[in-house]
């Protein structure tokens, strides 16, 4: 599969029927995964706040994990080795553990393994890594699936403002910089993540409101400021709130932000439809730079060095 | 008082006598605050895991604070409009809400507010705005603070070196990105904030293990990386995992990574102690640039503006 058709899927992914099996009893959930895997606990936790979640990006888990945890490992590949080595830490303690992955020792690991189609870079299996968790605790209906199919093949998906985009940021060689706003700050994080290993530029995300207290300051006044390239991530149904803090934001600090809107009305089609133009643009900025975007040979690498210094 | 006497009171304010008083009978923490009132809940994070800590930085509360939610609101001005906001909405939930704060709204609002010393920027409070939370938990003890005030006024923190560092990102005028480590990713998003607020340069932070599945990928190999100046925090007692990652991502992205150690042998002295040496740090570029340190009219002017828009 090329690895632009694996990114298209997306709209086959979110119908995706995989679904971890919730059990009564558990008062708390922890997500464990990193990097393309660890996302999924990101976007779960922009849709669910009825318990607490708390999210593992590394080796130790908390110490409240408890039998009234669901602990929720996500890995790709199946052999991440921050995200094994806490669910070995969190069935010690007792959790109750459920799994997502394409194979690999996680899922020999732990029998309740969702399993996902195998022969994507684990990035662009993003809807088969999320939708199981959302699924799980009921978190969207049937039409918002259907909607967002559409939304996700339709006029807005259409490729050329996302390649031009992307030409104006190589052109200029600039940082993508990526504003969240309530409820999307996994998807600014994503888009961050996307420009990092697929076009392979450095690039970082902030949010509203929170960023009002701290980068506000620097954008105002900071060098370097032409070298870096503003988005800022919206919706339809967002607070008048948030809208007045990113137009008074550009006024007072002098900075352009792109803004890009999500698709639909649900939280489910502008949180998919969203990721879905920032994969875009990073894939096209990958092409234009002449790199491959699908190559992380590096971090293959780096676990290579790794594993011999011990 | 001098700006620079605000951040050097940090050696008087970890022993700071406040303490919120924890209840017994709550199964789950919220923390609200936002920019350099925020951060106490970050830190917080990192010191406690025996119960699940959400922190709110906006408006919205999630839906499982109820009657066992320990509710901390954490605004030094006491006027904070997000966390006023917050504080309401809990309150109707019925949770256990404690304020840390100067005065304001706050301190009417809430009655259980521990009130701490008034005059200082927020950001300069942030041993007072901790404190409380660490204290209340009993997460530290007396002669971590007796052992961790010598530190902050010895040797290692002689200012002579944070000056130099300063002045060599100023001379090729740099971005500040700062790598945390496990327990420290509060302290490496300190950082980010006071490049921001004090020196008004951008500045980002990510995290060791996680920026290995994402930010590698760009460090190889992105466009601009010279203008970045790219610091990590680590401690004495790291993990050697860590610091073989550390050393590995280094050497195959070919970037030069500032290292900067925290000193003494505790979680707390460690944290104080690089928490500190990242204030000087911040203080001696905006020194450098010309710009006033503690001037941070802009967000004034920002709350003005989003006031008359309502």
């Amino acid at each position: 599969m090329e690895y632009i058709d694996e990114i298209a899927s997306l709209k086959d992914q979110i119908s995706f029927s995989g679904q971890i099996e919730v059990p009564d009893g558990i008062d708390k959930i922890v997500i464990a995964g990193m990097g393309g895997s660890g996302i999924a606990g990101k976007i779960f936790q922009d849709f669910y706040t009825k318990k607490p979640v708390t999210l593992v990006n590394s080796y130790e888990i908390p110490e409240f994990v408890d039998p009234k945890t669901l602990f929720v490992a996500v890995s790709y590949s199946g052999n991440t080795e921050e995200t094994l080595y806490a669910v070995k830490k969190a069935r010690d303690k007792g959790a109750v553990i459920r799994a997502i992955s394409s194979g690999g020792s996680l899922a020999e690991l732990v029998d309740d393994t969702v399993i996902v189609p195998e022969g994507f870079q684990p990035r662009s299996a993003v809807g088969y890594l999320t939708i199981p968790l959302l699924r799980g605790f009921r978190l969207f209906g049937k039409s918002e699936v259907e909607k967002t199919k559409e939304l996700l093949v339709g006029e807005d998906m259409h490729k050329d403002p996302f390649q031009k985009l992307a030409d104006g940021i190589f052109s200029t060689k600039r940082i993508p910089v990526i504003f969240g706003t309530p409820g999307f700050n996994s998807v600014a994080y994503r888009w961050k993540t996307q420009f990092n290993e697929n076009a392979k530029v450095l690039a970082y995300s902030t949010s509203f409101p929170e960023l009002n207290h701290n980068d506000t300051m620097a954008l105002e006044n900071t060098y370097r400021k032409e070298e870096f390239y503003f988005f800022v991530l919206t919706h339809k149904q967002m607070e008048k709130e948030i809208a007045d803090r990113i137009r008074i934001t550009s006024k007072l600090c002098k900075i352009e932000m792109k803004e890009i809107e999500g698709d639909g009305t649900s939280l489910f089609s502008n949180v998919f439809t969203l990721i879905h133009k920032g994969d875009y643009i990073s894939y096209f900025l990958a092409k234009k730079r002449g790199i491959d975007p699908r190559n992380v040979s590096i971090i293959e690498n780096l676990k290579r060095e790794l594993r011999e210094s011990n």
